[in-house]
């Protein structure tokens, strides 16, 4: 995962993405009394930042790979990447959802051609029923964070925010596995070593901040957030990654997530999803070290169920 | 209101107001048929393309006047961008509203520094009250639409939309007192002549459809629609606009707004108002017309009360 895996990832997923746009709020900044550039990932394509290594991880296999078929569980917006990604390529996408995973989550990915394969709601037989697949099949399993093509595509979310905007003080994006963060973080560190990169993340579900703390890698020991992107637990691989490069975990209640959700709806007109929103909470909390900077913020996306906002 | 004026109007409101982006959504384009160009006015200062407007009839004063300030009547966009843009001129502004106006838009408009007058929430009261003030005070009156500088600056949206894109077939917006649709029919006229200009109109509130069908200018019989921008009549300077430069106004149902509403919100990720949503309602009730077409939309505003969502 050096400087040229990711310009070449940048290169490789150009026409399958957006390059997604950057916005600022004059009213958000003066409450925050620092300049806040958002990337708006939002905007992305089925989305969310998750087109972006997912399409990687579709691009890196091989032609015999992709004749057999992927297969990933996720019932979030890894399985809507997957399945648009696969489609673009031809390739046979297999997701394996839990059985009470939304059914407006289930329409999207076969709406975006996926085939579903509904499984229990427990960890254990998603993953159970991915290997099956994968042994029926020959398919690829695409991890939704934790695989190396994966951190790669995320880390171009950074790349163009840092081409877009070379002053940046901090970059701060959600922690949940860990991909965006990694990725993010290994940017910065090729492309603009100054900048600070922070995670932020829910004190309900708070692995990452322990895990750094503590040195090695921990699991969530509640997932009790509105911010359902963020409660998987961090990887083998993209935990050293944020240990080496990442300055900081800040963590947030569930109120000042909320209430940062709702100003970027309010004050910036856009849809984000409440895992967007950690960032601006984290800032709005700990507001002295970001006072006066230029502070990049990845909104990661804007997947949200209409009938279901939290305020 | 000759081309001269709307270049001028551009170069002088260009510092107080943002030149707004033009997006586009694949998915919308699929079920439209035709390939939509949305100019975001919903990302313009305080939240709407009223502040165009309201920034030229400003500006437009002499320095007694400005001295002496501004009142308008207005509960909605309009009374914030005159409030807003007051501001930025060191102009007291004074806002007519009716006494049961949303406690959410009495709030805008006093944290941009406007001074409400509340009175009764009748047409009669607020021109009364309006008056009187012009009589206390020496202020100038600045009419909503009704108002040459207010059409020329709402022709700047239609203007930079045709520089961003020049092989626009159609340009639809909403029409309710008519100020936008008048000053988007005088820039395609002026700019790009081939573009065929419509507005797209509730049942509900169809005054100018029935006053362009007539000849005549007629008011609104009935004003039951959720697009509440567009419950205002046609004014004398904009109707006639619109005799000579719009080619149609297509009228839309409640139900069909609000969809089409809902579809930008899903599909876009964006928040915008529901009259808004009349537009992109008018092409997807009458597809045929717009068929494979290059297609401008003007996105009105986006400011929306949350906690009051028609969906």
């Amino acid at each position: 995962m050096n400087k040229a895996s990711i310009l070449q990832c940048a290169e490789r997923i150009a026409p399958f993405i957006h390059r997604t746009p950057v916005l600022t709020s004059s009213s958000i900044d003066r409450l925050a009394a620092c300049s806040i550039h958002f990337k708006c990932e939002n905007f992305q394509r089925m989305g969310a930042f998750k087109m972006r290594g997912g399409m990687n991880a579709l691009l890196s296999l091989s032609d015999e790979q992709k004749a057999k078929g992927v297969v990933t569980h996720s019932s979030g917006n890894f399985a809507q990447a997957v399945a648009l990604g696969a489609k673009a390529l031809g390739i046979e996408a297999h997701i394996v959802m839990p059985e009470n995973a939304p059914l407006i989550k289930q329409k999207a990915v076969e709406g975006y051609g996926g085939i579903i394969h509904l499984c229990e709601s427990t960890q254990a037989a998603r993953e159970a029923n991915a290997r099956q697949i994968v042994q029926d099949k020959g398919c690829s399993f695409l991890h939704p964070y934790d695989m190396e093509p994966v951190i790669i595509g995320q880390a171009t979310a950074a790349k163009e925010l840092i081409e877009d905007f070379d002053k940046l003080d901090f970059i701060l994006t959600p922690v949940g596995g860990g991909g965006l963060l990694a990725g993010t973080a290994l940017s910065a560190h090729y492309f603009s070593p100054n900048i600070r990169v922070i995670g932020g993340e829910p004190f309900g579900a708070d692995d990452a901040y322990r895990s750094l703390k503590k040195g090695e890698l921990l699991e969530n020991e509640t997932v009790n957030t509105v911010a359902d992107g963020l409660r998987t637990n961090l990887g083998q691989l993209t935990f050293p990654i944020l240990k080496a490069h990442v300055a900081e975990i800040i963590r947030v209640e569930e109120q000042e997530i909320i209430d940062a959700m709702r100003l970027i709806w309010e004050r910036m007109n856009i849809i984000v999803e409440a895992s967007c929103a950690v960032p601006l909470a984290a800032i709005l909390r700990e507001p002295e070290q970001f006072k006066g900077a230029q502070v990049g913020v990845i909104l990661t996306g804007g997947n949200v169920d209409l009938n279901k906002l939290p305020f």
